[in-house]
């Protein structure tokens, strides 16, 4: 990962106000140009195994940092992120129960929790719209609508299960042009796993999504569909650990990084 | 262009053998590995109209290399190379006409002759089949089915026509590997102009191409099409200039540079 940008960033100061419980819904739009991440925090007794199904399944799963057992810093994504406060919110889960949905996890921290960052949508949304590229389900002012598919992820001790997709409808030309620019971004999502024909994958009618809402593909389109980092999430849910800590739905934890950087190429 | 290998490379020994009339047909197979071009040689007159279409359309009209006029050396491409004996069989135009296929154009050089080699399919095919990928076309003993497209291509000077496409079928997420595959080749056609949906760019069946074999196109796969060399071909057969000498089909001139060296990534 490089190296963050030197503080006070606009991403940190962001950071300090949702630390200081400023802001705690919704980061879209927060310090743009900023990676922000997917947050999963499990004992680390389930770590290793957490860690290898990341591994198998870098697109549903890309891995931006993991940190030290009971370390709430993240010095690879952010200057003094602490985890226990700097996520707007977060879902607490007990034995796979959803228990509550604090802004802060200090009074909940324990030595043995690991914390996971996975690379996010927004980046390569913001790549393709930084290309002159449209999406759809923000034009249309919808969430993106988001598949279970009959693709199975690679399975690693507990974790197993079907890899969940969101979907962009793009013109043949713009879908070839999004396969290229998605591809330069690994480390969040990279390129799409499946173009046109959702049958193939499982998917019955893309007008029933099972997260997120339907938008409209037009007959001169192709439904162009990306691994999801909705997949971890619906994987863990089905393992059910004692104890589990996510971000709340589009609360994001917003890094230091900035998304150019996460381009390979 | 990069520098070529140092002679006797296997190259250079296959274009001696076709300078002395041992080899007068097709090259595809020979000095594997090697990129081989389509070669058009037109009268200095025209030379900078066509050089401005091929600018203007890189993907059907990738250029390799530009003679000075009335040079038939291309140290660019290759040790000691003769644009006037060393492509296995010509064809020699006057006035849009088809007059003979000779193995050998000594007697029809001048002084005014510019030799344009542009870069051909054989290269991003390499690239598929080394990466595992498989040519459908291939597979069943046929020529790659080529269509004439709605797409128009950008005029310059007197040339201007259709684009013409070719087509390999493929699995959507083996369509998704072809296209960053062939993305890494833009000299040599690069990334698909186009994929599924033939009836968006003028093509109303498959089974009937323009030129070449149709080839099966299975329930699960997508068509992907590919801007073709036959492009330029066709926008001088409509020009009819006073003189002009192209390779005949399938027989290319063999480079030194080898098609890994072609990628740009």
């Amino acid at each position: 990962m490089n190296r963050p940008e030197q503080a006070p960033s606009e991403s940190w100061s962001i950071r300090q106000r949702i630390r200081r419980g400023e802001i705690s819904g919704h980061t879209s739009g927060l310090a743009p140009g900023c990676v922000q991440g997917n947050v999963v925090i499990l004992p680390a007794a389930l770590a290793t195994d957490f860690l290898r199904f990341c591994q198998a399944n870098p697109k549903p799963c890309p891995l931006l940092a993991v940190s030290e057992p009971g370390e709430p810093a993240l010095p690879a994504l952010g200057h003094d992120i602490d985890m226990r406060s700097d996520v707007p919110r977060y879902r607490v889960f007990r034995h796979g129960e959803l228990v509550e949905e604090p802004t802060d996890i200090g009074r909940l921290w324990r030595e043995d929790l690991v914390s996971f960052i996975l690379g996010c949508s927004f980046s390569f949304e913001w790549a393709l719209l930084e290309d002159g590229l449209r999406l759809r389900h923000q034009d249309e002012g919808a969430n993106v609508p988001m598949y279970r598919t009959g693709i199975q992820t690679a399975p690693a001790g507990l974790f197993h299960g079907p890899m969940v997709v969101s979907m962009r409808p793009y013109r043949p030309a713009d879908a070839i042009r999004a396969i290229q620019i998605t591809s330069r971004f690994p480390g969040v999502h990279g390129a799409p796993v499946h173009i046109g024909k959702p049958e193939l994958i499982g998917i019955r009618d893309l007008a029933q999504p099972d997260w997120g809402d339907a938008v409209t593909v037009e007959a001169d389109e192709l439904p162009l569909f990306w691994a999801c980092g909705v997949t971890p999430q619906a994987v863990i849910a089905e393992v059910k650990p004692d104890f589990c800590i996510t971000h709340a739905p589009g609360a994001m934890l917003i890094t230091d990084l900035s998304n150019s950087r996460l381009a390979v190429l």
